[in-house]
């Protein structure tokens, strides 16, 4: 990686560069009246080295060639050798013929010109991304899934989850880049540099376009599948399917790009979770204007963990006021108002009837030694973690981005089938082993807690409890429908 | 809502009101000659009133301004006023900056122009998808799934089901819209005024763009997913692959859209299911040309349910002969004729094999008191549910509108998985348990229902029956296959 | 289908008949210097008996006429009858308005100008998609799924396996085109004529236009789904990404069309299997540059069935040398030999890890007669097909071509789920079965099999036996990110 320079400050770099200056005509506060525009001067030619280096990549790799003639980088003079350089220290330098270069550009390099881009980066989730390396998603990978036989990493890890999260990308002793880990441009890459993160995740090269990284495909690359299908998501609502009509109308390509000013016929997922709206300026923290984290088992407003941890974040609440900025460009108060309402119903509804009674029983389980300290060698282990990480996220972010399939048949249906139909009837599988096995008083506590939520409102059905009045009414609308629909 | 005099007729409505004259050159009949054409005549000039709001809105809102500006409404004159005014007397009226408004427009408003459209679409059962709301489905959503926590309702529903099927939408005592009921688009929405329907469910407002209503995107908003995937259907298709490459070339904003006429590269859902042909009008009873419901457990022939109430309605060969005017626009008879053929033949398997005889093993096991009166208590009524209402629907689709995939891998192989592997063994464990609890007599009705079943030709194979010479015959190619491909 | 004088050679075929010249530049060879292109030289005027044709098609069925001229045909003067013609004596020969011809143009009849394309195609896998119908998939179809209830054929093969496959296109005796056979455009159907192959299967009718068979969507017609999901994996890949967003700098219509000089912004399916390069020509046989085949449950090199036969076929180093020539039109060597590295890992680990075991495990049950000679009718058999043709393929397609979400969560994560949690319990089941039975030693045999899977290093964790430091080193991996996320 090359160092222009101290970072974030702009001199002199030697004979060969061209003074490199970085306006920020605003600066990068929460909210602004007005939305920040970033103007960057360019270099007046392209330096000796990159105009070497493009003489040969022409014909050796064109396409990257071609893909950066069309870049802004091209018309600012930002050549191959502006980004690849790299000093001799560098723990990533290569001789490439007889210039010190590095393959990898990370955000430390970006941030020469981008600074405020990654500095924004940098506080957001994303940039964190990596840190799945230490979790349970990595032992799947790593033991369950896999097994570390690739440069003694894990194969799954490296095709799969570091595609996405981002692998620690190590040097080998011959100056090589370890294949284990690289090539990968996963969003939380931790980069022989020490930098988190990789521009590229979402800005791919060699164009970096911002009309490529605006649409809702770059998000896909990640956020998309059984566990986290945002992508199918927005394509089913109608914010997706006025994208596709409109596409060719939303300006794209306009670097100001206002919500509102600019364009209106359809949101992508840059537009409410990064780009500007008449009042706030672009930001590069995605989670900016999110009020609900739904990734994990039991869905928190977005800074419950920093708070109960003493740490000051920006509030959920002015995150949601944030984010209804930008549905006000397009929707009324009320209805905006009135989404969120639906939206949080459901989310608690999640929550209250399955999530927490859901990790009640896991955690009673655990707590009373029913399970082994293995993760992922008993069956319900799968079926509580399909729960809450898979269809337990599709019902919420159906529900969030107005998806009503996925909130209802590829979401809460099979949430409700996994909880009577496989769930319950594995724990109490394991409660009668338990009980043959003589742990009468492990039994006793799992069962008072399986009890608890039996005798719950929301779950009296199952045992054939709910009260006379609803079965009636519910029988007589059922009877009504077979009537009406099914001529039986 | 508004009401412009009496609907379906003409009138001067106060002096602020610019006489509105629609003209429907050609009738509504069923099968025409020539296409039918609307023509509505514009107002002269924008009310007072909506000139009012557009100057508020264009700041607040300034997306709906945009969009509306882009409209054909914008054209005739046709302003915020004009749809959302109403009177004093209506139920969902609010003052609005001292005007009288309502925030939904319903059909019947839309009807002071369009009421034709209106109209057809009042017969289609698109009109009646809140009939749901007395359904089993419903009852996933309130009890099963979900609880009646919001306001009374589930957020199930109202996350879910009723997103596509529609609410009833319901005013609060304060004036506001119920938020449990709304915001809502559901095709079937039961308005305030007691129309039916919800016009933008389709047209999406404020644009009400043609182009983006006859796109796939459109009816993919809510025909996608495990249980009725036409949308993923389509796009598996020939005519799915065709829109994509030439989506530029359908002239999607003529007026006119004859298949044939106007454009041939491709069909959308709207081109068979809806618009005009070279002998058929367009249509908004979206079931107008089909002939078939694939919808419930057991396929019908789309009229027989109210052949058997003794009600009069389109037969489906009529149906059928309509939906072939629109293939030959592109196809010859033969091969139109050969594929119904084709298409008929796995809905008639599907039938045969698995639908009735699934049903008949539900229905001994109810009749004979072998299950619960509580529905998705016990595992095999999942099971039944996911073999009609997922994998058989999928089956059927698929075959419908020439997917393979669908027919195939996500339909019959897991329809016959479902059925052998699950609705088997499970309906032979609750025959078990019964015998256990001495129910002779109920079991052994049960066990000749089965026999019947495993003794039909299909599924002789499942119990090692199969004749000798097809099981010699199949094991040769298997052989042959074993040899040819895998070299053991 | 018509024979216009001999096949590959260009002989004036009576007074009706413009002499065709088909001048092929550059000759086939595997590999060359300079990327072919085809010139075909165009008849000088429309046929008489295509003038026919069209002056009545154009009213009947005005899309195909449409299509036809918008079509490089049309240029030509390739008419209806240029391609329709038959012989009095080929089988499929109908007599329409007096002329012969016959409905399905088969590749022979294309090769008569296009000769090098069906001689590229022949050599190829897709052209014996048709043995499938030897194949334990077609069991599924005729017996398991289906009955042979439609003119002697399954539903489920017509509307399902050979719409992708191909059926073998049978003549009834009143000349008619068997519908239970046709319409079917399989890429591997058998024709009247003896011909092998649909190219309609791609090049869809009747413009037969070159963007639409290079876009994705063309070979997602078959690939696509929960066995093959290559459309869905390249969707997600960056590659798929920049295909949307550049689509239209594509030049998708070139005749040319050579990567790193025609377009550089993204590659289609076509691009890297079948189209030029700077150093290659455009092949059809699609799998020329593919070195691994992860068809069938253990995935192999390309050529290893063909060298175990004895056979002579390109070799795998040889395709993989020309596939990388595809990629260095936009990528540099380091990067293109890591990922192939990475690639291959995957499927090492896949096939080692689960499929060779898997294997073994299905193998030892039928040597030792546990298993029933019926295929499909035990639950393992389910289990294991699952396994290897769904989620095994779908995790090596996912690091085949870029797709992390394919590679875990749709992949290897399923791959472990069905492995551990349904295999290994189902396998122990029959071997309880059996023991209870009193056959001892297959039960012993059996048992061994098993017992050297799971003492296997990847396998340790299951059994609980996985080595302290490793356990140890995990855990507290583990406690830092529940500390870290989870806040417990």
């Amino acid at each position: 990686m090359k160092r222009l320079g101290k970072p974030f400050t702009f001199l002199p770099a030697g004979n060969w560069l061209v003074l490199l200056v970085c306006l920020f005509i605003f600066s990068a506060g929460a909210v602004q009246a007005e939305p920040r525009a970033l103007i960057l001067k360019p270099f007046k030619q392209l330096s000796d080295e990159s105009k070497e280096c493009a003489a040969c990549h022409k014909d050796k790799s064109p396409g990257i060639y071609q893909q950066w003639g069309r870049s802004k980088h091209f018309g600012a003079n930002v050549g191959c050798y502006e980004c690849h350089q790299a000093k001799e220290t560098d723990i990533d330098v290569i001789k490439h013929e007889n210039v010190n270069i590095s393959v990898i550009v990370s955000p430390k390099d970006c941030a020469q010109c981008h600074n405020t881009e990654v500095e924004e980066f940098s506080q957001s989730h994303h940039s964190k991304a990596g840190q799945i390396m230490g979790s349970l998603d990595n032992m799947l990978a790593e033991v369950i899934e896999g097994a570390l036989t690739f440069n003694g990493e894990s194969p799954v890890a490296v095709n799969g989850c570091w595609q996405c999260h981002g692998s620690e990308v190590k040097v080998l002793s011959n100056g090589d880049l370890d294949p284990a880990t690289w090539p990968n441009t996963g969003i939380g890459r931790i980069n022989p540099d020490g930098s988190l993160g990789a521009c590229t995740a979402c800005h791919q090269r060699h164009e970096f376009s911002m009309v490529q990284a605006r649409r809702p495909e770059a998000c896909g690359k990640c956020h998309l599948g059984p566990d986290h299908p945002q992508k199918e998501v927005y394509e089913e609502s109608k914010h997706g399917i006025n994208f596709q009509a409109n596409v060719d109308r939303l300006n794209l390509d306009s670097s100001k790009w206002i919500v509102g000013e600019d364009y209106d016929a359809a949101p992508t997922c840059a537009t409410c979770h990064m780009s500007a709206t008449r009042e706030l300026p672009i930001t590069h923290d995605v989670g900016d204007r999110i009020s609900w984290t739904l990734r994990p088992a039991i869905s928190e407003k977005v800074d419950a963990k920093a708070l109960a941890q003493g740490k000051k974040v920006k509030p959920w609440q002015d995150r949601r006021r944030d984010m209804q900025a930008v549905c006000s460009a397009c929707h009324g108060k009320p209805m905006i108002e009135s989404f969120y309402k639906q939206f949080d119903s459901l989310v608690e509804l999640y929550n209250e009837k399955f999530a927490r009674p859901g990790k009640a029983l896991m955690t009673v389980l655990a707590q009373e030694g029913l399970l082994t300290a293995q993760p992922f060698d008993e069956k319900i282990e799968w079926t509580w973690f399909y729960l809450w990480h898979h269809e337990g996220r599709r019902a919420r972010h159906g529900a969030a981005m107005m998806a009503p399939d996925y909130t209802q048949w590829h979401g809460m249906y099979e949430v409700a089938e996994r909880f009577y139909m496989e769930l319950l009837p594995e724990f109490n599988e394991i409660l009668e082993q338990a009980e043959h096995d003589g742990k009468t008083e492990s039994v006793a506590k799992a069962r008072a807690v399986l009890a608890g939520i039996l005798e719950s409102a929301e779950h009296l059905w199952f045992s054939g409890n709910e009260p006379d009045d609803v079965r009636t009414a519910r029988k007589k609308a059922q009877a009504e429908f077979q009537k009406r629909y099914l001529g039986n």
